[in-house]
């Protein structure tokens, strides 16, 4: 290997920092590219699957599941998709075709399902997509929980017959001190990983399998609201983004059966009083995340990038943010986080981020000052 | 601990992210902030000490030390500081009291030493500062190296005796392949951490004494450039920030013995390829970094928080950025970086970050489109 002169490096800097959006090149540390729309007219895309065909699917937070088809967004909706309770952060959220979708057709969803007057839960359902049509739609799992917001919801297969789910804290207030709170406790559903088999039974290796009073669909707990899961099929390891409280979004390697902490210990502080609270950050027996943003970005989608598109960033992770309207390369040494790099700014409040069947890498904006919005990609520029 | 409710953040984000000078409040995380200017008049000011009796030095790269008494800047300069090479990224650089300052008056300063032509090497001088003029000067060490900028030259001491002396690899060409560097080779001073008696001579537990040809003062080698360094008192951990290759300025934990890989190994591509070389992130061998800003910020300036100022900010380091115009907290958990916080931006060229007696952060401005710049304190606001 050589290296360039470090005189290139003071340009390098300023195209990076520069706004970004339409078919201006984008300069970053390993890539050039280029922001391309793909979809425009979407209300609150959530989330964005590929399938074998060539579609792309996209859900809308509204409710609608709909179809990119040799670019083009489909007028209608798919029929089949369950009602959603589509209030505040509720709607359809995630969509992940089966692993075998190219034979068995079957595509996850997951949704804020209603439960009457203001109450609704985390749920997940699976049909068959055929004819642009969901059907033989079944539930597979429902969480026990009640409350408004937080509903997590990403949806991840391990490619060996697991699916992860993530259930957000549902903005549960503390019973008592925070040590009481319900993601503390894995006799409930507020606040954790779970891990069912794609028919949603339990598989027998789960963690807490056995154990007097623990819900066993738990893998782990402690979380506020994970809005981003993916897995790195290299190294099996299980990655999360959660919304944080002021200051504290996190980056998590989750584990079987681990106590993320939340509310206990995080890097959240309150505001305006001036001082951290040390012992919130750490405790024996909870796990520290691998990377904190502060200010927060608002955490949502998650990816690691393993495409050949942009080799250089081949391992790296991708997380997108809403309020701070950013998608981050994190490049790892191992399971440590060692490059942040902010690669896309000033598209607005990115919901998602998937990495396309062609190495590209697609970005569902939510909003950006209003509706409606697009699905973006990167192409690289060489 | 309790926490603020998470609608605070969105504004705190957006005053976090505003640009940043004179006495509006600087919002962070943990603490909100003004900025004073505490000196100014001064031409490329390198480092900052804090004196005893309350007076503030400063160098400036030019070749001259000067002091801030009761807020005023004297407008002559210390007597008796040496002749330097005050050309390009040479001249008069850090200046450190002596631990025992009070008692017997030794400052420690480091700077380009002319060799005659356009060559010069990092040296370090002691003399006994009183009446305003340094004397008794003597030199404590000298380079053995030749070339022109990447002099490192931060000094630090251990409180045991030794001081610590980074030199960069004086942009030393490699001969041949890049394993025959000379910053990979211990028989010579080129991107070297040393460790010195403070008399000059060589500790006896220093990890190449008795190696054949081994210079027995080197602590650790395989640097490029180190600009800021600094050691956590209740740690005793040693770190550096270097200035990388483009996009890879590094933040290291120096250990003794040690090879940080450069120019074999290191997260710097080459800009326009597009693709990272794979085999240059790591090596067995060969220390990896606890952190790497991409783009580079051009590190220069380090210093671990120790004050009662600003409580949620104790145990963070500061880091400078030339380049990238701003400082950085790092938060760590443990070696750590957990949190990469942005908290101080769009005042210049940061060269120098310390703490000062009152517990407050000083930070020297370079350059902010011209000279003369000034030495600036972030206060804490309640």
């Amino acid at each position: 290997m050589s290296r360039a002169p470090r005189t290139l490096l003071a340009g390098a800097f300023l195209l990076a920092a520069s706004p970004a959006l339409g078919q201006d090149v984008h300069r970053t540390a390993y890539h050039d590219y280029r922001v391309v729309t793909v979809a425009d007219g979407l209300v609150n895309p959530w989330s964005i699957a590929f399938l074998p065909g060539g579609d792309m699917l996209v859900t809308e937070r509204p409710g609608r599941l709909r179809i990119v088809r040799n670019g083009s967004l489909l007028p209608n909706p798919v029929d089949g998709v369950p009602e959603v309770f589509a209030r505040g952060q509720g709607g359809l959220l995630d969509v992940v075709p089966h692993p075998d979708f190219a034979s068995n057709r079957l595509l996850y969803l997951s949704y804020s399902k209603p439960l009457g007057g203001d109450e609704s839960t985390t749920a997940v359902v699976r049909g068959r997509f055929e004819g642009d049509r969901l059907t033989g739609v079944e539930e597979v799992f429902e969480a026990q929980t009640r409350g408004r917001g937080h509903y997590g919801s990403r949806l991840v297969f391990d490619g060996g017959g697991h699916l992860f789910i993530t259930v957000g804290d549902r903005q549960a207030p503390p019973r008592g001190d925070l040590e009481s709170h319900p993601a503390q406790d894995v006799s409930n559903h507020h606040g954790v990983v779970l891990r069912i088999n794609e028919d949603g039974t339990v598989p027998d290796d789960n963690p807490f399998v056995g154990q007097e009073g623990a819900l066993p669909e738990i893998w782990s707990f402690g979380h506020r609201n994970a809005q981003g899961m993916t897995r790195n099929p290299a190294t099996g390891d299980l990655w999360i983004t959660e919304h944080g409280p002021q200051g504290g979004d996190e980056l998590n390697l989750v584990q079987p059966g681990l106590n993320y902490g939340w509310p206990v210990v995080g890097y959240g502080v309150n505001y305006g009083s001036g001082a951290r609270i040390h012992e919130s950050t750490t405790r024996e027996g909870m796990e520290n995340p691998r990377h904190v943003w502060v200010p927060s970005i608002g955490t949502s989608g998650l990816t690691v990038y393993t495409g050949g598109a942009f080799p250089g960033w081949q391992g790296d992770l991708f997380a997108g943010g809403l309020s701070g309207e950013v998608l981050y390369r994190l490049e790892m040494d191992g399971q440590e986080v060692i490059v942040r790099e902010n690669v896309l700014h000033g598209v607005g409040r990115i919901r998602d981020v998937r990495q396309g069947p062609d190495g590209f890498l697609y970005v569902a904006v939510d909003h950006r000052g209003g509706n409606p919005t697009p699905i973006l990609r990167l192409e690289p520029v060489n």
